[in-house]
């Protein structure tokens, strides 16, 4: 099975786009009359009949709606992204993959990268939903300070841990608890800055170890990411 | 602290090649008298001392070894390789990460690529070993064919399971034992084949999910392999 994407799905005719209707008509090779699925990013999968194709596009008929309900808790991950703009995506689409709600490109004092194309993350974002058949979009956030991330998301009800390897560390699996928002900090390569660890600790963060091993940034994401999973599994 | 590897580290005098030594004078900026710690990947690191840097390498001496013990538990991925490399080479680096003890490529019917760069994947493993500090090389094990591999591992101590998205399987992470060694197959993106699915069974491997979503092989490797390793953290 095959979930197509379509933010938006108005309730009558649907449309689908050239790209996508390439999709239907040369890899899946449907025709019309066959049924399509269309999830909106938002929990509602439609079932959909293909009532007409051109070279410019496809009309669509719904004619079932499924709503998917979330999940009991929401994971967000706040991270600087990597120098390398392709293993920031490799995270967006494997974090998705697993079933992630919300990141946040951090700028941190280390940061090795200050700018991203967030259009083109957004294309990550929605091809691992499709691909991974899951019925939320995660959300990319405008990226942030560090300082402000944290001192502005100090007010909400989500657990906030920080990654960053010390012995003395208690490990993220051994302190999160089942079926809370789980907010998740991972630094750049070097490390988030003394000062910045300092303002986060003074601010109730818990200072955390993802495993026994360095992890380069995006590693570290995932994991996270698939820790939180696992233990609502 | 960095570690740089060296399969076979002799008594006496140690020499460090061309791109190593250039790596040590050009990126982290030592010189002789320094210390630079070596890892044979088989669970020895060599504190060491600069003696002689030229342009053709340079010359170390051993002056004290750590042991570092193995874990408890072994981590045994068979998994097919990829079509698109890249993903394959991106699994095996991030499983070095995480904690990864063997890979087997392994060849399904529904297998989208039948060859493999055996010389270049050790690469990313010793590259993931380096970067993330620990002191075992993962074992990239020759390709075998699904039935094969199947039939001659039968006869080992490890756990093993068989990753296919069913309703009614048990997750991964509900049925492996904490300390045990574990086997988890891992098939092609078109799944493992009836018959071998069938064969599988027969032969008492447990057939496994590794949670909601639909993941990409890749993404299967290293969920598989961080949920034995966060099993046993």
């Amino acid at each position: 099975m095959y979930w197509f994407y379509l933010a938006d799905i108005p309730k009558k005719k649907i449309f689908l786009n050239q790209e996508e209707s390439r999709h239907i008509t040369k890899v899946l090779r449907y025709g019309i009359g066959d049924t399509v699925y269309l999830n909106d990013g938002k929990g509602s999968v439609y079932q959909c009949i293909i009532k007409f194709i051109d070279k410019k596009g496809c009309e669509l008929e719904s004619i079932a709606v499924k709503h998917h309900p979330q999940k009991e808790y929401r994971i967000h991950i706040a991270i600087a992204p990597t120098k390398n703009n392709s293993r920031f995506e490799w995270f967006l689409e494997k974090a998705t993959e697993i079933g992630i709600d919300q990141i946040t490109p951090i700028y941190s004092k280390h940061s090795e990268r200050r700018k991203i194309q967030s259009a083109r993350l957004n294309k990550v974002l929605i091809g691992a939903l499709k691909q991974s058949c899951q019925a939320y979009l995660p959300k990319l956030n405008e990226p942030m300070c560090f300082n402000d991330f944290i001192v502005n998301s100090g007010t909400n009800d989500s657990d906030m841990f920080i990654a960053a390897f010390h012995e003395e560390n208690q490990e993220l699996s051994s302190i999160y608890q089942r079926g809370e928002d789980a907010t998740i900090l991972i630094g750049p390569e070097g490390d988030f800055d003394k000062t910045e660890m300092d303002l986060a600790l003074s601010l109730g963060v818990a200072r955390v170890n993802l495993g026994k091993s360095r992890l380069r940034t995006e590693t570290a994401g995932i994991v996270a990411c698939h820790t939180i999973s696992l233990i609502n599994q």
